[in-house]
């Protein structure tokens, strides 16, 4: 017997307020309340195959309140994935469950991308919906023809990023993307009210975005906004009128059931309100297999996808695209070989574009953009058009002023899969989006973040534009390789390792400034190893000096100076601390030996560098705020000239 | 003979494109765009006094573009400020001008907030309209009575923190603040319309502003503009339609003249366009003493205002107010004496809870508020009941989800004086506000910032919500006091530290679990220094392990099995690190003897600990992101109990 619509969305309610009650911690408030726009949304409305959850022309779906985790957990189980298993629900929330406490792409399956930092989740399948397009641009409608459905709540629409992700959909009218809004006028704090007037729908309507309304709780009516949604050419934000936690009887509609368990009292209560007598953790079986049925609805559609496939003349690419598998011929070597054959003096923003050009000729993978500093980070290429409304084709996006939201779409674009993305701005701005480049390396999303202007060598702008503690700073983040390359050479090297790190964000810090090209071998890619020998002793060696991006230049001075006076000096350039971390003891031994003085210089903090020069080294940078003038007056003024560190490295020795 | 209003503002125009000429660098587009609008905000509207610039009861005045700082420049040397002098322009980006890339308040009086982060300057002055209308509720319309200005551009527009800004100030009503928004319609990279399609208008309606629209050229259409927002009970944007670089005759109306000199052929042109023949840093008497003139303006109306404050009662208090002074007798001591005779095991952030019941009771300039976690984070208080939209006496925000315009308007309610802002969040969404908070460091702005659940301690939650990398990095955040305390006691006397902190912010980093009370004693302040001996090896001390908040009671357990071994193990909690660098080396060197093992313990990463242990000694932490699990569990996990500690240490001791 078929059952009513509304015990499929119970069986969602059950499973989360039973799994957060188990678990003593969790949300059940989103997910009771979500239930009935879920279930239509799994029933009638997207495409998935549970026993496929990587099928390319897939919907994505995209739960961006994440604290309603068990939402997914329990649809994906109902559905047929084969996790969560109802083991896994039952450990929601325990050491080694992948029903961890927000949904982690890495875990499971059908959960397209980590979600809880309020807002991302929203901004990023805008990334979603852009590779998309694109992808349809480049392979046509019969390989790439799907949605990107979000599930928001009213922290998402109230976080700045959703102005600049609601602005970037709306302006490059991504149609293809329907949100449903938990419109249940509830936050943490208790009413919206206490902390908002604002008129959402008519916020997005001033985007370029269609509002459908409706009640959450009525299957027909949340059908009838979603056929709006789909009829509309627009983005579509679906307002969808919810009673938080609804199904329980005395604590429903209130900020009580956003972030606790309701407790075993209300949990009896609601079951009987729900007509619910199965014990926890079961599932009626009509009710399971009429879910499982649901989940079968797209295999049809899906085999018909794979007969396409089987026969598309771009096969081959468009698999290789979606694998995420470069081209093995990248044109790297042959561009280095050029500039040992005719140095370059150029900014490594600028050997940035050069290697760009090269690069994105030849990976069509590659989409570039900037937030708004097209010219200033040398993003831009030749063979990067625009990427806009009237031609997805394009494979540059000028996101505009939104360095968070653009962020947050490249760690999309990375996890649809099929694009390569790579945007710059300022290196201070990454502040702006740090937590995107944390979810970057937190879901191991092969993103390329272009961060030019790396330091005081930006000059007059001053403090506000000047990085101190950025560089460092990214560099304890967890799976992020932070590349800070010294030269032309070393950038076209770190550009290499950035595209082949699959598996993880890089970060190219890059000058301003022009910088000598200091490189005049390339028989291997030396940046691979985080840092090398750059300059060796001449002889009696006392001093190694380490140096990173535009303070290598000075190193060599230094050593020159110290070798002239018979110290013998070597000079490390270290683009990559992370890299260098990885290497045996034996090559880390090699390059900073113990017998003599190290000396670092770095045009940022010194804070971290005794991890390099030991406790007796020295350490020149600047732990203060930059200031206001030219170049080489802000070099002169912290002291980072060789003029200046030479002597006090003699005066450590005569110590 | 009374000039046309064209010349006085010309007199900007040529000033800003001399002095970016002379520097070869900087913004000249902007200030000759909005010469016209600011030349009739000086002239006519903005109530301020040049040989009073401390005035409390001025208009503020904030230039979020602040890439056209020559406007600013132009207009407080014009107007009749002592600095900048002609001589400090010509210097305009050099070092040591106060004419820095972007306006610095620490820099000039006048400048009342830095910017040039987009878009934090216009949510910086959300705050100063906070502040005005609470100061303004407390001490009555004789004593603060004034507005808040800001010229903005797209930049400013299109970030996504204006939208928690034009949320906030739409929400709470501050009809008192009115945004001239530099419509011109262009961004570094083009045209807006190359990458947004945006109503602004619609979009600010719809957040409960009013908005006005004039040309920007036409000195009395601007009038009629700016006189229907002062008329409008609501914040007003004026959407002044401009021509950047207005007066470039070549250049005009296009991004060529956003961020680079002219050049010296079409300075020709637009001194010929202008009707400007005076030399570069020469300003006609005539025009100069209109200018003074205007800036003599308020004179009568500030002399009236001094009158009404020499006799009003409430004088004493609204200068301490103003001066930032603390009532010496703070509750903190009679709290932790309490505290001594009843020990608490609670929470830090409980405790924090604790110490600002009194604290606010205390002091009345203490203005709370959260970013829509009141209930976790503990900030709110008896003493702090809400500020809304009806009544502004009130000392609690309830911010919404909005961390960056939290963060930004807490920087403007220091800014403006009268008030010391404190809020919370959790400490990983630090990274949505990191940017503020590098601004209240670098605007020396005491503003507390409250953030809770600062480690894998925060359980379930996972690690979206786990701090790994966070204290580390804001700790190289110069002139940023990072305070961890390790218990109740520590932490009232780390509210004490930031609140006696008047010339920087602080954080606290505070626990979601209970933590025992560890501290018995309480003399002096002892987390004044940084760092302090809280347990003493019994004899034969070979190590000193060196810890902070929750992981000291970890520590102190470490020791006490080592002690018992026979091996002598001092603890160190060490709640501030800056506070311990600043100590003499001689209290260093007591706290950190050299011939011992010296370790680290904090759920946090080890990076940068090194400073501390030597490369010699060891460190516990954490180096990957977290994981989902209860708090029992994970600290297992990751190591970090006494059971797997200490044996490590005793096989260093041994190897």
């Amino acid at each position: 017997m078929t059952q009513p619509e509304k015990m499929l969305a119970n069986a969602i309610r059950v499973l989360s307020m039973d799994a957060v009650q188990a678990a003593n911690s969790g949300h059940p408030g989103m997910p009771m309340g979500m239930a009935d726009v879920a279930t239509v949304l799994f029933s009638d409305y997207l495409k998935y195959d549970p026993a496929h959850p990587h099928w390319a022309d897939r919907d994505r779906f995209v739960l961006s309140a994440g604290h309603g985790s068990m939402l997914i957990y329990a649809l994906l189980h109902l559905t047929g994935y084969a996790r969560p298993t109802i083991e896994d629900i039952r450990n929601f929330r325990q050491l080694h469950s992948p029903c961890a406490g927000h949904p982690e792409n890495f875990e499971l399956a059908g959960v397209e991308t980590t979600t809880g930092p309020l807002g991302q989740g929203f901004a990023t399948a805008v990334g979603m919906a852009i590779a998309e397009r694109h992808l349809n641009a480049t392979f046509g409608d019969d390989l790439v023809d799907h949605r990107t459905w979000v599930i928001a709540g009213d922290g998402c629409l109230m976080e700045g990023i959703n102005h600049e992700a609601v602005g970037l959909a709306g302006h490059l009218g991504m149609g293809r993307l329907n949100v449903l809004w938990d419109d249940n006028r509830i936050t943490i704090d208790g009413a919206v009210s206490m902390s908002s007037s604002e008129d959402i729908p008519a916020r997005y309507r001033a985007s370029g975005w269609h509002v459908a309304e409706c009640d959450g709780h009525d299957f027909a009516d949340i059908r009838r906004a979603m056929d709006e949604a789909l009829a509309d050419p627009r983005p579509s934000l679906i307002a969808c009128r919810t009673i938080i936690g609804y199904g329980a009887p005395n604590k429903q509609g209130s900020h009580a059931v956003h972030g606790a368990p309701l407790g075993g009292d209300e949990i009896t209560a609601a079951r009987q309100e729900l007509g619910w007598s199965a014990a926890p953790f079961e599932i009626p079986s009509e009710i399971k297999d009429q879910w499982l049925a649901l989940g079968r609805r797209s295999q049809d559609t899906r085999a018909q996808w794979e007969q396409r496939l089987a026969a598309h003349a771009q096969r081959g690419e468009f698999e290789r695209r979606m694998a995420g598998t470069l081209d093995a011929a990248t044109p790297t070597k042959a561009f280095i070989a050029d500039l040992l054959a005719s140095p370059q003096k150029v900014a490594t923003r600028k050997a940035s574009e050069m290697a760009l050009g090269p690069l994105t000729a030849a990976l069509p993978e590659m989409l570039g953009g900037s937030a708004d500093l097209t010219g200033s980070n040398n993003t831009k290429t030749a063979a990067t058009k625009p990427l806009s409304k009237d031609d997805y084709s394009g494979r540059y996006v000028y996101y505009g002023i939104r360095e968070f939201g653009m962020a947050a779409a490249m760690n999309g674009m990375a996890l649809h899969g099929g694009v390569v993305p790579y945007g710059g701005t300022f290196l201070v701005f990454s502040d702006y989006c740090r937590n995107a480049i944390r979810m970057s390396a937190l879901q191991r999303a092969r993103v390329v973040y272009v961060l030019t202007h790396d330091s005081i060598g930006l000059g007059e702008d001053g403090p506000t534009h000047q990085p101190i503690e950025h560089i460092m700073s990214m560099r304890m983040i967890p799976n992020l390789d932070v590349l800070r390359p010294c030269d032309v050479v070393e950038t076209a090297e770190c550009w290499q390792l950035a595209l082949e790190n699959a598996e993880g964000p890089s970060v190219l810090a890059l000058t301003r400034q022009n910088l000598p090209q200091l490189r005049d071998s390339a028989d291997e890619n030396r940046s691979a190893k985080g840092a090398y020998r750059l300059h060796a002793a001449e002889a009696n060696r006392r001093v190694v000096i380490v140096a990173t991006g535009s303070e290598v230049e000075i190193a060599i001075a230094v050593a020159k100076q110290l070798d002239a006076q018979g110290i013998g000096t070597d000079v490390v350039s270290m683009p990559s601390w992370s890299r260098f971390a990885a290497q045996p003891a034996s090559y880390r031994d090699d390059i900073l030996p113990h017998d003599v003085l190290r000396v670092s210089i770095e045009a940022g903090t010194t804070f971290g560098w005794e991890a390099i020069t030991g406790i007796s080294g020295l350490r020149f940078g600047i732990d203060s705020f930059g200031a206001s003038a030219p170049i080489e007056a802000l070099y002169d003024h912290f002291g980072l000239t060789a003029e200046k560190i030479a002597p006090q490295i003699v005066a450590a020795l005569n110590g």
